[in-house]
């Protein structure tokens, strides 16, 4: 079995300080026109404000601050589809590690564009025809580098539990409870990390993971109690969220931490963007509007319910979000 | 003289207390990015991020938060381009106060639809050829209403102030001293009050005022002493920031706070909407992107320094705003 115990509070608290001086402690936004839109009262954690713009730079961070002086020297490996490969850059670059990243060739142009300015070494594949597990395990070889993973790792989950931790700060300043927390999922860590977070403070919370309607294999496994894979066929406008089956690490805990998961459409999220453009101002990458797109689609009762949304990234190109937000019918 | 006392500390201060519950208090943002483009330490205070979409919310709030009883009953009425049409709505929304906002038809659709969505009574009028004033004493007139001015008021350019009280609470807990702070101009009541905040906590930082090229009344005002008016054909893709001439009141004030008026033309204000699109994921305004592209452009030298920059608004219809950022050459 491969398991891991839940993150501690005491773990989450302190990745809090250890990524501090680094991440940006987004708000709570709120607004008005949304909670009419879904009769709930609608939080939200727009991490596309954070440091290279998704929440991905909480774990790469709390991970990558925990490297050896040994493997420092030595570099990082990552495989990503975008904001986990700008998030290990940005951080390789801070800390002056060498990094070596793995992306699919149809990735979003400026996630490629966006690692390699962070000074990574970028190599592209056919996510339909390569083998990425090969090629990362011939880069480690050659590299000697250490594989930062995007969900599958203790420290990052605890990373990105920092999300759910600043949620829990906040709302007991505010003095809320909230009936549930949804978040955009594609490994799992973020709710992973999340759940486990929130349940410190909120143990009657109930937390949801939101995938898009074809790579639906987290919600899938919940009900059958096995790691279940999507169709090779798949698509999906949110290319943050295309993952082949939950992670083997992450799953046994969202078992355990989470109450269900939802699905939305590609016309459900565009409806999503362009919600938060107007009433938010804030851009949102496709696969980061998949828990708002699921509120407002009523896939979830929120009404007359308190409820947090992750807005989980915002690296969307320009041409991209221009012919979604351009399409506004009013 | 129309002349009026630079709003005090404590002044700001009650303000800010007064305004608290009802708006968002906004972060400090920073993108490597930028900072890497302009040679400075940009930080980005988001009012596109306040309730209402822009920073017009907090004087409004201040101003209509004193009304008597006797004055609530009345009603209010205001005349906007659309950012304060929208404050003054949801300020009387809230406080079940009937609002009547005075518009010109050419406004942004998102401004004038906003505005009535919070319930105000909304008239429109032809910019080019009827006369405001006549229109607005018309109004006052017949409802009795107070009007609620949009920087000419003392309660009004506090509220703004509340802006810049923010901006000093948070580089003080980051141990910065801004070298610079520049915001939008149009009236003159936001660099007003921000400027009267800012100078109790940094007495030597420059405060600068950006205005679109055509529209640089406050510029040429601080130049020759006395205030100038803009021509009549003047042309601006800033629809927030197209006033005439300066603020009887806030004309004084600025003469003595201020280091001087920086102008931008629409290529410029294009340029760093795309900019804020790309490296900070945030929605803004023409006009509420005026201060950055006063940055992007050079037009002061921040190399080296700390500059704190106001993204005033971001009530941009969705047309307009994809148009733009969807015409991005990278």
């Amino acid at each position: 079995m491969n398991e891991i115990a839940v993150p501690s509070l005491e773990q989450i608290v302190a990745a809090q300080e250890r990524i501090r001086p680094h991440a940006v402690r987004t708000p709570l936004l709120e607004s008005a026109a949304i909670n009419e839109l879904t009769g709930g009262r609608i939080l939200f954690k727009p991490e596309v404000l954070q440091t290279t713009g998704s929440f991905k730079f909480r774990g790469a961070c709390n991970r990558m601050l925990q490297l050896s002086a040994v493997e420092r020297r030595a570099g990082v490996v990552a495989f990503s589809s975008g904001n986990h490969a700008l998030a290990v850059s940005a951080v390789a670059q801070m800390m002056g590690v060498t990094a070596t990243i793995l992306m699919p060739a149809d990735a979003p142009r400026i996630k490629i564009e966006g690692a390699r300015k962070y000074g990574a070494v970028v190599q592209l594949y056919d996510r339909r025809k390569e083998d990425r597990e090969a090629i990362a395990a011939n880069l480690v070889a050659i590299t000697g580098a250490l594989t930062v993973p995007p969900f599958d790792d203790p420290h990052v989950i605890t990373g990105q539990g920092t999300v759910g931790l600043e949620i829990a700060q906040d709302l007991l300043h505010l003095r809320l409870v909230p009936d549930a927390v949804v978040a955009p999922c594609s490994g799992g860590g973020l709710i992973a990390g999340l759940a486990s977070a929130i349940r410190n403070f909120f143990p009657e919370t109930l937390t949801y993971a939101v995938e898009p309607a074809d790579f639906d294999d987290l919600a899938r496994s919940l009900a059958t109690g096995k790691r279940e894979r999507n169709a090779l066929t798949a698509e999906s406008i949110c290319d943050a969220l295309q993952v082949a089956t939950p992670g083997i690490l992450t799953f046994p805990l969202n078992r355990n931490l989470l109450a269900g998961g939802l699905t939305v459409t590609d016309d459900e999220v565009k409806h999503a963007m362009q919600v938060v453009f107007s009433h938010l101002k804030l851009v949102v990458e496709p696969g980061g509007a998949a828990a708002c797109a699921a509120l407002l689609a009523g896939k979830l009762d929120v009404r007359g319910k308190t409820v947090v949304a992750v807005l989980s990234g915002g690296n969307v190109d320009p041409a991209t979000f221009s012919d979604i937000v351009g399409s506004t019918a009013s």
